[in-house]
């Protein structure tokens, strides 16, 4: 696939469907598109003419090259327009029409054959089923809605057509701008990774905002997304974030819901900036495109009025800044400057009787702190100050000190004016302190982002062919589920296992368990017998001279348990002192997007009754790993709390990579979780295990 | 203190401290008070005449009787204008000057005097340092903001002036209207309890709301609002919520922040809604002052938009709401009714080509079902849609089934004509779905609330004198810190404790220990002592034999670890067993506004590393106390998670209750920690008792 440059760009478009009829959606697109700088020609085979200009029958008719075709057609011959499109050498395509992955039967095998035929073609293909695509830059309006964008430097994308319609009404109001906006529909082609590609490349767009629903690819997402947020933020309302959500996104698309946990992680990974809601999504864009970023986390506030600066006080409690502390110059300054009743410590309170200088000075000697990278002024009305002064004020002072500077400006119809002239500067103006304070917090947030080097993920000397033997007994039994005979598989990666083989005669356990210091552990092992311990069926502390007959007592109590059972012998472990270590659990599992999910957490109750776990998309870096560990509330019991002695991290860190590297390079793998992975003071030990394997794909 | 009716609706208003001067506070509030429907006297011993009117010395020169005393002079004479006022006969007093407790040293002592003045006469003082006081009801404004607000059912107190004339200036135009509004300001005299109080018996106040930085007297706040609450729903900012918030809320009101885990607890047991932002206040209020209660938490989504509609479905996953499920009925109706590409689950998608017609019958479907008690109109803009006409349908659908129904007709400008007929309806437009649906959350929270019947604290038959005489040995031993030697005080208050005694012979312990069932512990006992196990100070498991030796071995080795100990003997303790038993934590500690809270967690790492806690105000009821255990989140530990024998809640139940009644009864108790409660299958026994008394008041 290309760039998108045609798609959003096109010196002449297409509309295929053309008709002058009223209401119809193909003389709508007409019309949008009658402010286009480059041409438009209209295809109907059914019409020599269409709003006086003249139509062909099809593409391939079109006497000079089309860079862009809008398909309006019905669905049944949507498909061999987008032939023709592609044998015309048209090799961009919006698919307006509806009636195909969203109705289910008939129409998702429709997508298939119009996916079929665009990889044929090799085209850029929007859609099916969407609004259409907009650029402000040659005032292309490619959608059959009712309103433009005005332009700006935000690109959005949207999985629900009535969204944009939505926001392009208000954000005509608001004045925001944009410069490409794209209807995704059913994603048969073009993604939401292609277009956060593509605008990751594109000068003129600052912000990335998305409406997504699902992603597609999610992997695939995350490396474009780490790309892009180099230098453009991507902010996006991810929706169908609650199960509720979930149901209703799925029966309003048609597409499998990923699990919630699945997108956290993701697009926590990809650098996405997530909003839980519109208005945070909207806010965060103005920030984002009118403001510079904040260097470091910490804020000011400066404000006329104490009540409001202690909410913006608050505010920056609950978001990721920090409520700057001046330096003693600044102090001085302050003091030298202010009334005596003013609190010249942050947050500056001017007090009620400030005038604009006042505030001017005081905007200034704050923004010339060096601990002071951003700032939010508070006002409420006085007779004494004029708000439009002081946006006037704020602009200057702004532009001047280069750092980030948000209002609010408290009030009613007297804030008009001066919101106006803050919006013309980038300067959003909010009632709500908090609303200004997380505007800051989303600048500070995508400067940790850009700051992020992403590390690719340790690729560690394994053994491969080991491991794919054991995966192999799976097929060997046809059984998709392997226990602790499939050890070794850990062995082949790296990672640490007790003593022990899995036997299947008495005499091979005693000289298992000879080769072991001291008593071991023994364990039936069988697929079919799940709940060891409530069947006797595991021994703890068996010293050497008593393996033989524990060896026969666990294989006759199997066989009394469960007559049938398929009984692959007995393990003979070292034993694990699990009062010197902590228990984890690493796990992984797959998601329809995200493919394998790694997950870490503190065995038991802490994850069975806590849910205190954490997850990444594979393959986990480094980093990842080590940040896993400080994500989950018990981590301080694996640092040495409560006069423990401290486990040894790194190797919970190492272990977490290379099952990593295992899932990746088995995707055969669908389920796999070490339960304990004891984490003591020199080391891991992985003691148990159990895998689900796709036999099928072995 | 009588009624405040005087205070919001007086007859005659005197301002003292009365001029014209140009722009001064004096002039400002005259002029404010043109509009009142009542008298206006001006007095001030400097003039004769003031804006044309005749001016008096003093109030007790005014000829006829005032009701209302506005005070606005200098600081120095305040304290003698209120004296005056008491002795005029003046109840009601609204002291607008600054320069008390807010600058600290003189103005504290100036507070201190003004109080006690007031209280010599029984005055209903607000202020000082504060704005003024509103009420709509009778036009009169006697503050010196620069704005009136408007007629209205909410009445508003907040502890920050300028946030009132910032609300104001923006509720006017949004045409959001008050009853009564009063500025705080120090509360030296009438303080947020009083309002709640007055509010609550007030029929025209149907919301209040609340700005507070502080709250003066907990326990008396929470019983006034339970009061309110029972036909007035209160919503608060306490602001000083973070760390940082509550640094800058002291530094600007001057007042002591008490703990913010404090006023979480006694809010929330208060009955208050807690708003988290100006925003969210507001967004509360409106919902409050201008809908019906939903009967049940069950919301309905009607939309003609696919993604909008996830949105809202969202929302309610994030919020205490669920997702209705539709009756059969309604689905027949809707399948009847709607087209065959709509969902006619909920979220009801009539879908983009939807009309006025296909809306009202959408809504009047929904509204019907009985399972449905409130519902959420979410409409993207299309060309078959006029938002006017569907903000009449929405206004007369409401009234028609009396549920709340709120509205997102999304847009911009052409959303105006439409919001403003919902907004004279009572029904607030919001662009994100989220903000909707918080209202329906509101008002769901408030029905719960409202339906909430208080149940007084338990009064268990105790030992009070018991009590008192183990909390002396404090006094006695002029040791404010007592530990296991004061064991006995639980005993005298019917908290279990296992078998045993503190002695101080060897033949003492012996003795004791032969009336204990199997071997015991024994502990040195010494408030100089605070690690115990790290000096061999604990001996676990001592037989009958071995008691003598043993207590003479603690000696020993408490003696050569710290020579200077007082040491008050030995605890010679029946053995707990741990493990059938949930070790947890029930403790108190005193908030300067709250009084006594009591703390509930699981013991150690719960407690230490995960901060799985909760408190409540004392005194704590039975529901309080059982609601604790399901706060905290280890809970299904308690309750048998993980095939463990089920813990005797009720008796942790009932030891919070009767810690509760202690620490209710003994004020001298500051601090105290029952640290092991050991929650095992049949009762709890407490193992460990450390506390602090304050010696002075016993």
């Amino acid at each position: 696939m290309g760039t998108l440059t045609g798609l959003f760009a096109p010196e002449r478009v297409a509309v295929v469907g053309a008709t002058d009829r009223e209401g119809s959606v193909g003389r709508a697109i007409l019309e949008n598109l009658r402010s286009f700088d480059g041409d438009v020609v209209a295809v109907n085979p059914s019409r020599d003419e269409v709003l006086g200009e003249p139509c062909y029958d099809d593409l391939q008719g079109v006497p000079d090259p089309v860079d862009l075709a809008v398909v309006v057609v019905p669905a049944k011959y949507a498909i061999d327009v987008v032939r023709d499109a592609g044998e015309a050498g048209v090799t961009n395509v919006v698919v307006i029409t509806a009636g195909f992955g969203e109705t289910g039967g008939e129409g998702a095998n429709r997508e298939q054959e119009l996916k079929a035929v665009a990889e044929e073609y090799d085209l850029n293909l929007v859609g099916p089923n969407c609004l259409g695509v907009m650029n402000t830059g040659v005032d292309m309006n490619a959608t059959f809605g009712p309103e433009m964008a005005l332009p700006g430097n935000i690109s959005f994308m949207s999985q629900s057509g009535a969204f944009i319609t939505a926001v392009l009404d208000w954000a005509n109001d608001q004045n925001i701008g944009f410069k490409d906006v794209v209807s995704l529909g059913n994603k048969a082609v073009l993604d939401e990774t292609d277009f956060v590609r593509s605008w990751g490349d594109d000068p003129d767009t600052d912000v990335v905002l998305g409406y997504l629903e699902s992603i597609q690819d999610g992997r695939e997402f995350i490396e474009a997304a780490r790309d892009t947020t180099d230098d453009t933020p991507v902010v996006v309302v991810k929706s169908g974030r609650t199960d509720a959500g979930a149901k209703a996104a799925s029966s309003h698309t048609g597409a499998i819901a990923g699990s919630e946990a699945a997108y956290e992680a993701g697009l926590e990974q990809a650098g996405v900036l997530r909003a839980e809601s519109v208005q945070e999504l909207f806010d965060s864009a103005r920030a984002l495109s009118g403001q510079p970023l904040p260097e470091t986390d910490e804020v000011a506030v400066i404000t006329n009025a104490g009540g409001p600066g202690v909410m913006a006080t608050d505010a920056i409690g609950d978001s990721s800044l920090s409520l700057a502390s001046f330096t003693e110059d600044t102090l001085d300054r302050l003091k030298a400057e202010m009334p005596d009743e003013a609190n010249i410590y942050n947050p500056v309170d001017a007090i009620g009787d400030a005038d604009i200088e006042r505030f001017e000075t005081a905007i200034d000697i704050v923004l010339d702190d060096p601990n002071v990278a951003a700032a939010v002024v508070v006002s409420a009305p006085t007779a004494v100050l004029d708000y439009g002064d002081l946006a006037e004020v704020v602009v200057d002072r702004q532009a001047d000190h280069g750092k980030p500077l948000l209002t609010c400006l408290m009030g009613g119809e007297r804030t008009g004016a001066a919101a106006e002239t803050l919006r013309e500067a980038g300067i959003p103006n909010y009632f709500d302190p908090a609303r200004a304070v997380d505007s800051i917090d989303a600048l500070a947030r995508y400067r940790r982002i850009r700051d992020t080097d992403y590390e690719a993920a340790t690729e560690f000397d394994v053994d491969r062919e080991a491991a794919r033997e054991v995966l192999e007994q799976a097929k060997v039994r046809d059984d998709n589920r392997l226990g602790v005979e499939a050890m070794e598989l850990l062995d082949a990666y790296g990672i640490p296992t007790p003593e022990g083989a899995v036997v299947d005669s008495p005499a091979e356990a005693v000289q298992t368990a000879a080769d072991i210091d001291g008593p071991v552990v023994m364990k039936i092992v069988s697929p079919d017998i799940l709940h060891k311990s409530d069947i006797g069926g595991v021994k703890v502390g068996v010293e050497t001279d008593d393996v033989y007959d524990a060896f026969e007592d666990l294989i006759t109590r199997a066989r009394n348990y469960q007559p049938d059972a398929n009984i692959l012998g007995v393990q003979v472990q070292e034993m694990v002192d699990l009062d010197e270590g902590t228990e984890t659990i690493v796990g992984v599992n797959r998601d329809p997007q995200f493919g394998p999910l790694v997950l870490f957490g503190l065995g038991g109750i802490f994850v069975e009754v806590l849910e205190d776990t954490t997850l990444r998309v594979a393959p986990v870096s480094e980093p990842e790993a080590r940040e896993m560990i400080d994500d989950i509330q018990a981590a301080p019991l694996l640092r040495g709390a409560r006069g423990r002695t401290p486990a040894d991290v790194d190797s919970v860190v190492e272990t977490i990579q290379r099952l990593s590297q295992l899932v990746t390079d088995f995707p055969q793998i669908l389920e796999l979780d070490i339960n304990p992975l004891v984490a003591g003071p020199d080391g891991v030990q992985a003691v148990d295990i159990r895998l689900t394997v796709d036999t099928e794909d072995l």
